[in-house]
């Protein structure tokens, strides 16, 4: 068992006159898409006509809907894009649109992407929604929930999947060999009725595995000749198959610089062997020392992607796209934007955020994340002078990339309601709709989520929606503070440890003393800000011009420090943390308003998750404030309880 | 395979000439004490006579030795304690003794034990050296190790193991119903060949599975009725069965409380039911709020055995006897002696120390825990007047109490070692002894093991004894400093963790700030130290009369502090620190003079670890430094590297 998330509820013929031209009625998403037209609720009774006509500013991907005449139209090029249309037309009658004014749609984003970091053993790394729906006991599963999944991210028009975790191991690295190649087609081909492509994580180090080769250097005849079969072997099994995602070098994952390589020599080793069958390679630019000595300053983690990457601009063939996380550390509640984004003019890239909430709460706190994104997204990097925005860079806007986009490792699994908190799935939505355009704004998103997923009741739309869009901003409250991020329990990723990552070797740390936290990040420091373009470089130069909410990231400041806001750092961290434990309080109590306005089982679901968040809030206001108040004696100006 | 501890090599016929009167031939103890004295090279060729006299003053487990008119001889009133003194005689020949001078040998304590917290999946709770060779899969395994082990035990005079983990679940659960109770009598009436008694970690709440019964309620008469049943189904099954270890009302364990009964209450229910087979049960008295609010000053852990159990004197049953940890806390490196001991004058107890090196560098860091066991043995309580050493309280001589004695939670598993670090196995080796004479010397131990278990070659005796009787003070100096504890990561028990425990449920903080570390502990604060008897309980008063080395333990205290060695408490703690880990590099250059000495295997295995203990200690010193530092900005006063 588990909930229908968004998608209109199904009636067996809702005797809606439908009629294609155009399309091949053999194809599977034609089938599909006929299919939701005529069972959908939400269409019963009407007159619906799709049309195939070839309308150069539609492109592949898009679509126009109208109401005229009394018939609601659908104009598409593609069978592909008439999934998507189909979808939205059902969801706009849902929200009452009247379409008498067409609306066309274009997705922004060539590539819209979920990344599953499921294990063919069931587990999910990260995952906190139950276990995954892929995979269970080594092996592939396929039934309906298989179904229903593709349905529902190909209603919000994402167009491709990372089945399986980008860590690679044991019965995964058999997606690709005679075990399991048939089962990946069979997988394959129900993303593909759905307008969806399926991608795999590859494991670079797999000829390695290979008696006859014992090697994965990029430039060994043997390792080339080895991908190049295999890539035919997949090729000759999956005729479509859309490519691989690859972590290498990166915590433990072999990589090119095991052999003296360059993330470049690595990629273009992979993507000349798939480039024959039309095939792409999504590198990820997570690459950094994991096994960092505490005591060594010099090294920054922050800078580990750019230092890698950035020499490499140019040098990556046509079908690579790095895959960059939004910022430089690793999805922390608050981060600057990867200086990376716009720094390279001739290579391909796309943009990773998580909407898996593992530093965010893990689907146990509400965080509702669009806004977050929305902020890096509209981060301008100056790559070609004022305006030059991350979306606009990531969708390939600002160089002319073909090959560009958006993905998030996402966040459901075998959970009744997919996401573990029923409010988590508003990001699996939002995300698919920000892919497809980055300009709507978080409350739009909100809104048409609450309604499709609840109703449209005043009070239903107006609470949820205003808890949303409290939650990330709370949850940033009660956490570290100002962009310091990581004082999490190392391991769980969870709850309140503020020395957890102190001394350990993973290049996180605040070197909080009596007098002083953070790390000085600008030109006399590690020089991290220094990878910016102007002028953002002299702005994250100095304290005084530095945004407040990551002055802890840029720079080593003193506790009595006057934010722009006026307080000392150390009044801002007391005042915040209480404010975000008041903030879940108040959230809390929207949501109790809804007894009897949402389903009951959801309800109590969300309900017992605002126990836990109201008490953990807590835990995290007082740690956090004991912590800073034992380091430094000074009192909260107001006199409230540390410990 | 596995290595043959400090046990002799056997050969196929010794050519010894061995006489026995007065045994019973047929008892399987004496069949293998004989073969014992058939096969010992040490033996070999020398004439021996056993005699079983009654001698009143060798009790039931004592012996005498002799070499007298050319034949050794040997004096016991059982076939248990002829085991023993076999073992014993084959040991001194091995150790040169020339027995010119009889000995006798009559063990201290009447319960000699090891607690194993095997689970029957093969895991080891806090086990670091392999898995259990006691269970596999959820059954019980008897093979020739099983035989070995329980054969070395029997040698150092333990006489009664508890096979299974105190925390009983799962499979373990029938470990007293008909699907092991076949196995348990086939591994019982092993270890009975050797001396040595099976005992059984028992789940207080088995009746609350029983449909008929559902509860645990030592007062109700279903629950009663329970026990009595499976007590006599057990012992018509074993009927030399010794009895019960239970764990109940602590860290998540059900017991008496949930019913609103006293510790008392639930042991002499189970008592009852065991008594009229002799049976008796340990009563573990760690129990403690494990859910305690960190924010809550007033509750005090170390008072909680002492809270429970103190009032309950005399209300006890003969066939109870109470095993209390030797701190108040949990195996702590350095932790004052719990002031249970010797406060229930009519009360049988026992106390619990362990082996098994949890807290204390789990077998990877070498910790020689004799000394510090010997320590809290000569512990004077003044229960009766100066003199009252906890060893003579817990051998029951002090309130004469024939139920008395000593125990470990073991460090033993199916590593080739036996003990994961070769020179753990001096504690297995040296707990041993010390039940058997409290009285022996750390370094006369140290040394009879050394020559057992390697050669009596000088440079090794030297050596490996300095390093034994280095290692816990250097452990100590490189941890927690003064009795603090819980600087180590929570959920391992491993590596350096300062504020770990500082925000968590269990009970175990510091509270350190910018100006002062502890929690105070006198009449002024939680009034622990109040628990005592005089003069303990002023001497712990007050920080100019506590002992340096518990400072941190019983007062809160400034950094500036001057220690009665004259050094401020923060300038002790970096100047030990730094001497810890100088005292590891000696350590290891010790045994790296060794190589050639000793077998190559043994000298690789501990080369390896000290490898690490190398690289971990400085990782402690440095961490633990950095922390008291970065909290005090107070400098080393020698300019060492603090970060």
């Amino acid at each position: 068992m588990y909930s229908n998330l968004w998608l209109d509820e199904k009636v067996k013929d809702n005797g809606a006159s439908v009629e294609l031209n155009g399309y091949d009625e053999a194809s599977k998403r034609v089938i599909n898409a006929l299919n939701e037209l005529k069972t959908s609720k939400a269409l019963s009774g009407l007159k619906i006509k799709a049309s195939c006509s070839k309308v150069p500013a539609l492109s592949d991907e898009g679509y126009r809907l109208a109401f005229e005449n009394g018939v609601y139209t659908i104009f598409t090029n593609t069978d592909a894009a008439l999934v998507y249309a189909v979808f939205r037309l059902i969801n706009l009658i849902r929200l009452k649109a009247d379409l008498k004014d067409p609306i066309t749609e274009i997705p922004k984003n060539p590539l819209r992407m979920l990344n599953h970091w499921d294990n063919m053993d069931g587990s999910i790394e990260r995952g906190y929604s139950g276990d995954s729906f892929f995979f269970e006991d080594n092996d592939i599963v396929i039934n309906e929930r298989t179904t229903d999944y593709v349905r529902a991210v190909a209603s919000l028009g994402y167009n491709g999947v990372v089945i399986n975790n980008v860590n690679v191991k044991g019965a995964a690295c058999d997606l690709i060999n005679e075990r399991f190649i048939g089962k990946v087609k069979e997988l394959s081909d129900l993303f593909a009725s759905y307008g969806v492509k399926l991608y795999l994580s590859l494991n670079y180090a797999a000829p390695i595995e290979d008696e006859t080769v014992k090697s994965a250097d990029p430039f060994d005849e043997k390792v080339i000749a080895w991908w190049q079969k295999k890539m035919a072997y997949i090729y000759e099994n999956i005729p479509d198959f859309a490519g691989f995602l690859v972590k290498a070098d990166s915590e433990g994952r072999p990589g090119p610089f095991t052999y003296g390589r360059t993330q470049a020599d690595g990629a273009n080793m992979l993507a000349k062997a798939i480039n024959p069958y039309g095939g792409i390679i999504i590198w990820r630019c997570f690459v950094y020392n994991c096994k960092q000595d505490w005591r060594d300053l010099k090294t920054d983690r922050a800078r580990a992607a750019y230092d890698y990457f950035h020499d490499l601009d140019g040098e990556f063939l046509d079908n690579v796209i790095l895959q960059i996380k939004n910022g430089p550390m690793d999805f922390q509640v608050r981060e600057p934007v990867a200086p990376l984004f716009g720094d390279m003019s001739s290579t391909n890239q796309m943009i990773e955020f998580q909407i898996a909430q593992e530093y965010t709460g893990q689907q146990r706190h509400v965080c509702y994340l669009i806004p977050w994104f929305k902020e890096v997204l509209s981060f301008d990097t100056y790559a070609v002078g004022e305006g030059s925005n991350v979306k606009d860079i990531v969708s390939g806007k600002t160089f002319s990339r073909k090959l560009a986009g958006m993905c998030a490792v996402t966040n459901t699994g075998n959970d009744f309601n997919w996401t573990g908190h029923d409010l988590a799935a508003a990001n699996l939505y939002g995300f698919g709709r920000l892919c497809f355009n980055p300009d709507l704004s978080s409350e739009e998103i909100a809104e048409e989520w609450i309604k499709l997923t609840f109703n449209d009741d005043t009070k239903v739309v107006s609470n949820i929606k205003t808890i949303l869009m409290m939650s990330w901003p709370a949850y940033e409250k009660y956490n570290a503070p100002l962009g310091i991020g990581w004082m999490c329990s190392p391991a769980y990723h969870y709850g309140p440890d503020p020395d957890g990552y102190e001394y350990s070797v993973w290049g996180t740390y605040h070197k909080a003393d009596h007098k002083y936290i953070g790390v000085e990040r600008n030109s006399t420091g590690t020089g991290y800000s220094t990878l910016y373009r102007e002028p953002l470089k002299t702005m994250y130069e100095k304290p005084e011009t530095t945004p407040d909410e990551l002055m802890l990231f840029f720079h080593r400041m003193p506790y009595d420090y006057k934010l722009k806001s006026g307080k000392t750092i150390i009044q801002h961290v007391y005042d915040t943390h209480f404010e975000g434990a008041e903030d879940v309080e108040k959230m809390n109590a929207l949501w109790l308003e809804l007894k009897g306005l949402v389903s009951e089982d959801s309800f109590d679901r969300v309900k017992e998750r605002f126990d836990h968040q109201v008490w953990h809030s807590k835990e995290w206001r007082d740690v956090i404030n004991s912590y800073f108040y034992r380091k430094t004696l000074i009192p909260d100006e107001k006199g409230r309880p540390l410990y």
